[in-house]
């Protein structure tokens, strides 16, 4: 089962928060973050401060959903956009954990949940527990990809909203799910794409990539899901990885929806293509999908967080975008012990 | 044993290779590496394609010594210090692998060993192979973190210089080693430094952290090892570490090694503090160490990357700079098999 890892004594998400600032919480999903900021800053006096102490606020909630200590956990993945990623290295510093930083851009909560489940999964786990952590802020973003957001600059349409929110989740052995059942790393795919205003574009045949690999290795299909995620392709997006995989035989137009089109509304916040950033697709799974997981209305579901690997100095370079998607398969109830595939790589399967 | 993780079914260094630019070619190690280029440009019009490029050359390098294709790796763990890590993303993207994109300042390589032994090792690996890849470069560095080279600027003694250099690993099951006997991920320390051009003082006390950790953990002492060796803490960094050990009755004074310190020569380089930058700990690694670890002179190494989480942002409002240090134990003979150490984590142990 080329690249397909699937986890032998699947490690469960223990517990999950989200927290987010003023346009995500007048969203749709608004209400089921943990907690909020109306000006964004939470008591910080700079944008980079407020994300990082947004990282810091959705740990502190997750370890206190699961009674745990920062000491109950035995490392700590974490990543945001920023130059550096010095949000995650900042708002972290004082859990004093092992640390796995992590670039992967807006995919970067795929990594974190793939490593982590990797580390306290298996025949004999490294770890008891683990953390992913992620964040992503309008304002840090804007005037760091783009212009400072009081420049006011035009947006084209498929231009999509960083959404402020960090999301962090504490994976573990435990007798209730949800389940992370099997993972499949992303390839870095480059189609050409050199607009940066058009994200979507860009992450979409990575997505088709890795959803193809899956479903190919596993011999799954799309009906076999409850639901098939992505993490932040907006309108765009979305509307390609649809196409791509139409021309493949493969029908996402019943089960498939995008963490960037669920978290604003399209009808009333104008966010053109939808939302996107780290914190998008980590906080639309904590606040949404793993409490419909735990209800039962979701049984099975693809996770695919998407990402964008560029900078305004490679764009600045002309060159263009790789996107990438990891791939995480979450399941309500404990999958099937009896299988004996260990994810041994390419040659073995 | 708190945070150790000791690998059942230790992984080796299957192969490795390093290349490097004009300065590094003219030090104590140059002769070592496997290609260079005399105008630090590897055939690219821009620095950043040119570090992409050391990249991809030192891992395709790496391939062909194990006899390996890419298809052989199940994933990579790739990083560097450019904005977003687009000379990773950029440089690897022709190999087609699952990726995993890293951020760890300098201690980069530190992250990807760990994170590949770990997948790689254990009684049933969930990879056959995978590898590790870092680079820096002096010229995409100093116009990103200070000033483009052109301009002149003056340096002070503490600062150091970032090499111009790419190392790539891959790790796997194999009858001889050297093996990755344990790891330990370093935890992100702050003293408080907010010196810029002293990186040595920010990273030497988690370097410390993370030394101590292990001697406790493990019972082990310095004198166990044949070498100790930090990533780039340079004269600075190498000093302080060296007081910090000795005010806990641990004595560096004999076989404490600094691969900032051994990559330029003081006498004939002007470096000031020495070497630095993702390329200098993974190239030493490759050139110096592991050689002679395979020809018996260094029968078992502690290798501790070192990197410093800041950003000019984060400089620039303020905030002091977060070191980190990974640990790996490195033996040139199995470790011994009798060991029952899973590594579970902080309870079990």
């Amino acid at each position: 089962m080329r690249d397909v890892i699937e986890l032998q004594n699947a490690p469960a998400i223990l517990s999950s928060a989200a927290v987010c600032g003023k346009k995500e919480f007048d969203g749709p999903l608004g209400n089921a973050f943990d907690l909020h900021s109306d000006d964004d800053r939470f008591g910080e006096d700079t944008w980079e401060k407020a994300e990082g102490e947004m990282q810091h606020l959705a740990l502190g909630l997750a370890l206190s959903k699961a009674r745990l200590r920062p000491d109950d956990l035995g490392a700590v993945f974490a990543g945001d956009l920023i130059n550096q990623c010095t949000c995650s290295a900042q708002g972290l510093l004082s859990y004093d954990l092992p640390y796995f930083g992590l670039f992967g851009a807006c995919s970067t909560i795929g990594e974190g949940l793939i490593l982590a489940s990797l580390l306290c999964g298996g025949e004999k786990p490294y770890l008891r527990r683990a953390a992913a952590v992620t964040s992503s802020h309008n304002c840090t973003a804007e005037r760091q990809f783009r212009m400072p957001v009081e420049y006011g600059g035009q947006r084209p349409p498929t231009a999509q909203w960083t959404v402020t929110a960090a999301g962090a989740f504490v994976v573990g052995q435990k007798d209730h799910g949800p389940y992370v059942s099997r993972v499949l790393p992303g390839r870095t795919v480059d189609r050409g794409i050199r607009d940066a205003a058009n994200m979507g574009a860009a992450m979409a045949p990575a997505a088709a990539d890795t959803l193809f690999r899956f479903f190919s290795a596993t011999g799954k299909r799309p009906e076999d899901y409850d639901l098939i995620l992505s993490g932040d392709l907006g309108a765009e997006g979305h509307r390609i990885l649809r196409e791509l995989a139409s021309a493949e035989g493969c029908d996402l137009s019943r089960n498939y929806n995008d963490c960037g089109l669920m978290i604003y509304s399209r009808a009333s916040q104008d966010t053109h293509s939808g939302g996107s950033g780290c914190g998008c697709s980590a906080s639309v799974l904590s606040v949404d999908i793993l409490p419909r997981m735990r209800k039962g209305e979701l049984k099975n579901v693809l996770f695919m967080p998407t990402g964008a690997l560029m900078s305004p100095l490679s764009s600045g370079q002309g060159q263009s975008i790789p996107g990438i998607a990891h791939l995480i398969e979450l399941t309500a109830e404990r999958p099937g012990t009896a299988k004996t595939g260990t994810g041994m790589g390419k040659e073995g399967d």
